[in-house]
This record gives structure tokens, sequence and C-alpha cells, in this order.
């Protein structure tokens, strides 16, 4: 059944019906009602597949998740930001679920075959991302959140995570801090190498020696930032200040402060990497919390911008951006004891 | 040009250039990408519609939010939970963000139309929720995380929201506490409605006054309970106990309670609603958070698991579950001081 055929058992114009099943709001209600009735008792479906080969497009932007961890604060953050750009596109998100690295490339063979998405959102990258070399031979487009080196030109946005760390480090340094602690996200990530990076550009630059036992790797949970923020602070002498890699880290070591029976701000200092949660706000956590600040929900909305335009036909090539990340001083951080 | 084609011009099986385009492991890496590449070269398109017409399935599940800022904490981690079923299943979410009720009801009418989803995921539902009856009279199967009364039988899973209410509210009385703010959700949700319902109920089973200005609604993050928060304990008397909502209100009314130099579990009491975010444990909170306690990524588990028993046959009339809330105490919670 075709949409002329549904039209005329329906006694209403072709472009009535179709305005109908594709909810224009000039369409009544009832008129609604009764399009969509009649094209499921007929089965007349004006199927995505038509619509894409008409369009050429089809109308969603591809994610792979690997292991439904992935969702937490921070893909959920960035995929709001996504969303609010997407929305006015009237483009979905195709979110697929994976159990593994092996499994996430097979789902994006499958998303190739399917031609279920116009493009992908690659995120999450290692230093040298096989994903990516994978998309690039697969001709879909995509851009990358953060970076990746695998020898060809992909499309990226990231924010400077050495320049960010390295102000940071160097604030601690110039307060009179020696031990500094860093809580950094897991080896091989290039956010992190690119985080350690600046931590010890800035160490280096005063000569200071870094002490592998201050680095720590770990995903950013509450929990595991409580856990090696205590035992760091079990260490003779212990850091005098932590760098945080994200809020929900920043309130693990805070328990842990707490717990040790010292205070935030003045027995230990700490700078927090701020992905900018709406529901967990820096400025009001009490001491309030001194931040490298980039908000994650900026960078999905800008990532979902520059995907439309690449769709539009701007080279992949021509697009990376590097963010600046600001350094927000609070109550967190200020000089160690003197001893 | 079709499978069969293909398979002939690469000199392959049909079932290895099908293998290899749905990404099976079985087939090598090389092959892969030869098969890939030549699709692409020669635009063969086994694409979404022709599978879904071969096994009747779009293969996803569709979701629809009403503002990036619905992807929140407890929205991610219920799509995590979400997430980790389908994946088993091979079945994607497809994800669209609207701007307001209007377009989410159009929303639902182009799902229906386009035929991308098997079935809807519908979430915060209302006391009557419109959303359902254009669901019901659509025909897209769907189960309802909640429940509505729209007077016709919908699958729905639900916790038991006015019982855990009832139950923290009747622990506090029995604590000795008589002034007990309860931070809610938005007025009109069924879940804030069922709570308050609870609360009003343990009030009434000891002859106490419901006190208007110890009730609070809201979305639930760290800033606005702050202020809410704030500005009850401004009252006099003050409430010696609050009812949080969510861990994010609990971290805005603890912050509140820290801020009017009072102390938590001494001198005002909590108990808070623990969807068990992974970072944010109420146990490792400092004092550790009393909670009413329901996973909210199980409940999307078992939702997932609800819709693929629906697609197989089950009548959507035979699903409702009611999950009971676990009270878990802790230190957050104790008698009041007395005066």
């Amino acid at each position: 059944m075709r949409l002329k055929d549904l039209a005329e058992h329906l006694g209403l114009s072709q472009t009535t019906v179709s305005r109908a099943l594709n909810g224009y709001p000039e369409v009544n209600e009832a008129t609604r009602l009764r399009v969509a009735e009649a094209a499921n008792t007929l089965g007349y479906r004006p199927n995505a597949s038509a619509q894409r080969l008409a369009t050429g497009r089809a109308g969603a932007i591809g994610l792979v998740l690997r292991g439904a961890d992935e969702l937490g604060p921070h893909m959920s953050e960035f995929l709001s930001g996504v969303g609010s750009y997407m929305a006015n596109q009237e483009i979905d998100m195709l979110v697929s679920t994976v159990a593994n690295h092996q499994e996430e490339l097979a789902a994006y063979r499958r998303l190739a075959a399917s031609q279920k998405v116009d493009a992908v959102i690659l995120h999450s990258p290692t230093i040298r991302d096989e994903r990516a070399e994978l998309l690039m031979d697969l001709k879909i487009p995509f851009v990358l959140h953060g970076r990746t080196d695998i020898g060809r030109p992909v499309a990226w946005l990231d924010i400077d995570n050495t320049s960010a760390l390295e102000r940071a480090t160097s604030h601690l340094l110039d307060l009179g801090h020696r031990r500094i602690a860093l809580l950094n996200g897991d080896k091989g990530r290039t956010f992190a190498e690119h985080r350690e990076m600046g931590y010890r550009a800035a160490l280096s630059a005063r000569g200071i020696a870094v002490d592998r036992a201050l680095i720590g790797n770990s995903v950013f949970t509450d929990e595991v930032a409580f856990r090696i923020a205590q035992s760091m602070l079990q260490l003779r002498p212990h850091p005098t200040a932590f760098l945080a890699g994200s809020m929900m880290t920043a309130l693990g070591v805070f328990r842990a402060i707490r717990q040790a029976g010292m205070q935030l701000g003045k027995d230990v200092s700490m700078i927090a990497h701020d992905d900018v949660f709406p529901y967990l706000n820096a400025d009001n956590m009490y001491p309030s919390m001194s931040t490298t600040r980039s908000s994650i929900r900026q960078a999905g909305t800008r990532i979902a911008e520059l995907i439309m335009q690449i769709l539009a036909g701007k080279p992949q090539a021509d697009v990376h951006e590097l963010w600046p990340v600001e350094l927000v001083l609070r109550e967190s951080s200020g000089p160690p004891p003197s001893i």
C-alpha cells in the first residue's frame, strides 16, 4: 500500500496524510488518530528506509557504549548536550551497548551495513585508537570527543587537558605545596595521558621529581577515589594537595580528608576537574571547590553541530577544536600548613 | 544491487558476505574490510528496512526525553540498566530529545509512522498521562516506568513509593521527631503524589497535622535542595528531620545543615531516597546516609526484559510489577535533640 492509496481510503489529501503521520501540529488530533489507525489497520508503512532513500539520511547519529556503566554522569551530561542540539534538527541518537572492544568493532560494522545512522560520535579514545581507524575504513563520518593519533586526519574536539593540569599543578606549587597527588583516569586513555603530561611538566619546571606513589589511575567514582585518597593520606609525609580527576573523585577525596580528621582547604588542598554537572555545583560545595572547569555538555552540543556540518559537506580533516580550560580558585585550595 | 551480486563480484559465498557485513567474529578482519569497501563502492545496501521486513523487527526500543536535562543521573542509571539487557539481545535504544509536551506527542507519532522502533519505554508519568493514551491509540507496545490511571490497562513497573515514605516517616516519628520536612518531586508526577500520600498517612496515624511549609516540590538537584532546606531551617521551630527525595537532594540538604552550624544525625536527621548510583554511595557518605533504597538500574533492566516478553506475545495488561523499597538505617537518622 502506498501513501496515495491510504489517502484515497481516508478521503484526505496525500499532504494531509503525510503531515498527520509525521506529527505536524497543523493537523488536528482527531485526524491524526484516524490516519494513524488506518495506516496501522491497512498495513501502510511509510518506513524509515523509504524516508532515508528519499532524503539520503537515516536521521540518527550513532553512539556505542562499552558496558552499561559507561552511561555514567560524564556520558549523560555529554549526551544531554548532543541531544539538545539534535532535537532542533529532528535527529535521533541510536545508542548501542556492547560488552567489550571486539563487540564494539562489530557494532560499528553493523551500523555501517544497516545504514541506521548517518554518522557516529566516537568517545573515550586511546592514544592510538583502533575504532577510529575502523570508522575511517568503513567510511562512516564521525567526530571524536578527545584525540587520537592514527596517522590520518580525523575530526575531533577536545579540551586542553595538558594545559589545565599544568596550570593547576603550578598554582599549588606557587602556594608552597611539594607533595601533590594526582587522581587520574585509566592509563592509555588520551585525556589521562595528557593530564599526566601537564602535571609532570609543572613539577619538572620546578625541579621536583615525580613520586609514582602520588599518582592514582582509576575510574572516576566517589568510592574508588575515597580508597586511593585514604591510602595516600597514610603515606609519611602525606600529600598536602590533591588534583582530582572529576567532581565524583572530589567527593571521595573530600570524604577521606574528613575521615582523617583533616580540614579541606586548611590541612589539605584540592583542585578538581569540573565537567559542570547541574546537580553537583563546585561553587555550592562546603567548602567551595577550586576547579579546572569545562562544560562537557557544551562539548556535546558543539560536536553535534560539527557532525551536521560534516554531513553538509565540511571535510572531516578540517574539524579540530581544542578548548581551553578555566582555572577557578575557591576555598578548597590554600597554602600547605606550616610544619 | 543484491547480496548475490555483491558476493559474485567479490568471489565469496553469500553467507560469508552477509556475516562480514554483520560483524560476525568468524570472518577475518581483512575479508570484513574488503566486503565493507566493496559494498560501499558498489552501493550495496543491506538496509535496515530490508532486515526489518525479514525479521519483522526494527531492532530498537524508543525513548523520548523532554528536554536534554532529563538525561540526568536518574535517567542515565535507568538507561544503563536498559542497555545492559538490550546489549545481550542486540537491540539498540533510539533516543529522541524534544522541547515540550506537544513535541513529545509528535515524536511518538513519528516513531509509529516510521517504525524505527519495536516498542517504547514511557517514563516519568503523571497521574493521568496523555502520552500513555496516545501510545495505546497508536498501538505501539510500551512499558511504563511508574504508574498512571487512564482507565485502560497498561504495562507498568513501579516501586512502592507510598509504603517507602510511610515507613521512613513512621521511623522518624518513632524516634521522637514531630517537625519532619519532605523534599519531594514536582507536583502532578505520580511518584511524588504517592510519596506525599505515604508521608501524610504516617503523620495522620499519629494525629499530627501536615504543615505545608515543610513540604517542598522541585527537581532533584543539590542546588535547589540546598535553598529549600536552608529556608526551612530558618523556620521557628525548624524541622528536626528531612526526607530527601534523592541522593542529589540529600547532598544539598546536608550542605544546608552544615552551613547552619548543625550536625547531621545529631541536631538534624535525614532519610534520603537512594536510587543506588554507583558513584555516590550512601554507605560511604560521612556520616553515612539512612535511605529508602531501590536500584533504578535494576528497574531499567527488568523493564527491558518485560518489553522483550511483550514483543514475544505476553499481553501488556498482564505486566504490572510493584517493587518493595528497603529502609536502610545508618548514621544520618537519630532521635531529635532534647529541647
